[in-house]
């Protein structure tokens, strides 16, 4: 009889732990237990979808249930895993069509629960209408409809990282008076001040209305129970839709249940394999710690990439081959109308934060040659080690070239580059796409004086 | 007495040397001789001062010699240094302007004499009018003036590199009829074939002839001497403006005559901090070789990239101070119509050459999550060694995002990475800017197989 593989979550890191299981081992028998009705969508796009950009909900499923059936992946949609029994390799599933469950065995297991968006203290999300989370597509696809049918005039995002800024953006394309209120005294908390200024330089001159260093106190709703305005430590903000990205917490209550050890972050513990504590059990994704190779500590930065590559690794190691997570250097980059806004490895602050002594560089360069037209700010943030200029991290705020050239921060920090190693790279360059001296470059250089 | 430090040439690599020993050593006398009428001029620009996309040929000019002069470097212009006697720190300039000569002492030295543009065997630039290259800023000027002048119908370009394919471009966006005659049976000679038929095709698609593995025979012209036609192996084309484009060699004849030793290459031989062999004399720049990284050879791949960094650490020396220059990795870019096409390290076909066991990738990927709009073709070629899987260099073709790209490999080449860690980079994920798997992701997991 054929092994089981048994996936729990038909996310990003589920899917792909499903799919190498399955090159890996054409033996295998492969089951995906998915809760919502979708599997493989890019949560992602979900922004971009609210807003219109992307037209059909369906383009964002990069393969339907039955495109994986094709290979041999059987795919159960509202479909909930609600306990694991480790000693005995089974778990129970309920059927939420139609409310009936069953215990069934498994010879490995991943679990790829993903994470759920963190709420508001004392606040259900069904207390009042015209509140909504984004996480599974079908939030994307209630907030859209919900705007098409009640044409609010008014939004409030409660939050001010990735998610909650690249909503108000699709808000602001939709015509609605947008307010972001976050409760760190900056947008995107992990980046450090200066850059961030930057960022909402361009949101409230955008419109975007901005209120920081501020806390939401309570919803208020009207007779029928629809969300009316928000009252927070600042003021009164009127708001027909309030959009929650108050960020996302790994998922974890069913593997804990189960005696599955989780970090100092709360997510679940992997080795490098990403196995768990229990046997033949995996986990990957937004429910799972990864390893950060700066700090040599497991940290919580949920992101589709990394998901992917440790549901790869979790699918390889599962379907009896061998493969190793490289960890990750915290990479994260977002696109807020027209700048985008990138860091990788740790900034100022983090790197403050840890003890290290630092020594920060921020320049601001063209992006083009001086002379070829259509150039724009590249705003470059360095921040490297005192004493062993080795660098610690990197931020780029600007335009569309801003994206890849934190990659290239990325692989100098894999690597464990100086400041000095960076300076000397042999960059690319052409007048259409940076100036002789890239801005890296120049950041590196006077990082070096 | 202050010492006296005398430039040849004031392209990138000499005015960076200038401009970094005058930071070094504030006390230091700094005099360029420049043949030319500009200095520290952006070359690479030139294509887009003939199309019209830069309009004023000043816009080239990063700094003039009145901007030198206030930072303490003195230029003088339409001077050319004739001979140097390096046994009395002696050399002999001429005054272009006037003819005057004469003799005087330096106490460091830099050639940064550049490259000069290769001609036809045995033709010369005086024989036919309508017959250019373009190297100095005189020779874009010419070129344009020309074009608005004699409205020549049909140009016909000599030379498939990266400045007969950006001038073909600029020469297409002005209406002229433009053929590309290549004596390689490619476009882009140090790429492999499969990268180059990308750009062959766009060329095409635009409108471009192209005549490849076509050797010239002869240029003829009319009784006037303005060119007409160029014969070649292939045929005839009618023509009433020729660009060569056939690259550029090392200006090393001032250099040769002093005793400079000369590298295989045939440009000037320098140690790490841009010494020749001479006492006190430097070079740097189109004139000089560089460290090749990948190959632990020198190598002659003149771009003012690299002139900008010898520039400085030649600067940097000779000021006083100590640099040594990181060597070259072996990047170019450059933009034809609507593609990038960049390598880095070494093309298969170089690898091959150079007795490595190679194992090369090639792949084909989408520059944007696949439900965000824009998004287009990018073709990734890795080639790594074979067993070891390192990699060896890496090629690009596709939209905007190709450029900063290549230079995750060029920094990925700087620290010697296998194919393998290079699949484990954290690089960024935005849907307008990539998938959720890079492009090099992509490329890197497909070599693994």
């Amino acid at each position: 009889m054929s092994e089981r593989l048994i996936v729990i979550g038909g996310c990003a890191a589920g899917m792909s732990a499903a799919s190498k299981s399955r090159r890996v081992n054409p033996d295998l028998d492969i089951v995906v237990y998915e809760k919502t009705g979708f599997v493989s969508y890019g949560e992602c796009g979900l922004p971009y979808y609210v807003s219109g950009l992307v037209a059909d909900h369906h383009k964002l499923v990069a393969r339907t249930p039955e495109q994986f059936a094709r290979r041999g992946i059987e795919v159960h949609l509202h479909h909930e895993v609600i306990e694991i029994v480790p000693e005995n390799h089974r778990l129970r599933v309920t059927n939420l069509d139609n409310g009936e469950s069953w215990y069934e065995n498994y010879d490995k297991l991943v679990i790829a629960t993903g994470g759920r968006p963190s709420l508001l203290p004392g606040f259900s999300l069904g207390d009042l209408s015209g509140v909504f989370v984004m996480r599974a597509l079908e939030d994307g696809i209630a907030i859209r409809e919900f705007i098409q049918r009640e044409r609010p005039g008014r939004a409030v995002i409660i939050g001010a990282g990735y998610i909650g800024l690249e909503t108000a953006e699709s808000f602001h394309v939709l015509g609605l008076e947008t307010t972001v209120i976050g409760r760190p005294p900056q947008v995107l908390k992990r980046f450090d001040l200066d850059m961030a200024k930057l960022v909402q330089d361009e949101l409230e001159g955008k419109g975007i209305r901005l209120s920081l260093g501020d806390e939401v106190k309570a919803l208020e709703g009207d007779a029928q129970g629809r969300v009316r305005r928000v009252i927070s430590s600042k003021g009164t903000f009127e708001a027909a839709l309030v959009f929650l990205a108050l960020g996302v917490r790994p998922n974890v209550a069913l593997a804990k249940k189960a005696g599955v050890t989780l970090g100092e972050t709360g997510a679940v513990a992997t080795d490098a394999q990403m196995r768990t504590n229990l046997p033949d059990v995996f986990a990957a994704g937004d429910c799972a710690e990864a390893y950060h190779r700066i700090t040599g500590r497991s940290a919580y930065i949920p992101l589709g990439t990394t998901a992917n590559k440790q549901g790869r690794v979790a699918g390889t190691n599962a379907g009896g081959g061998h493969a190793e997570f490289g960890g990750i250097v915290g990479t994260v980059i977002t696109k807020v109308f027209d700048l985008y806004v990138a860091l990788t490895g740790l900034s100022e602050k983090e790197a403050q934060a840890l003890g290290y002594a630092v020594k920060s560089t921020t320049i601001k360069a063209s992006s083009r040659a001086h002379y070829y037209p259509g150039g724009g700010p590249m705003h470059v943030k360095l921040v490297a080690e005192e004493g062993s200029g080795r660098l610690l991290g990197g931020q780029i705020v600007g335009g569309e070239g801003a994206g890849p050239r934190i990659d290239v921060l990325a692989t100098a920090l894999h690597k464990e580059m100086t400041v000095e190693e960076l300076s000397e790279l042999d960059l690319a360059y052409a007048p259409p796409m940076s100036p002789v001296w890239d801005p890296l470059l120049v950041a590196a250089n006077v990082a070096l004086k």
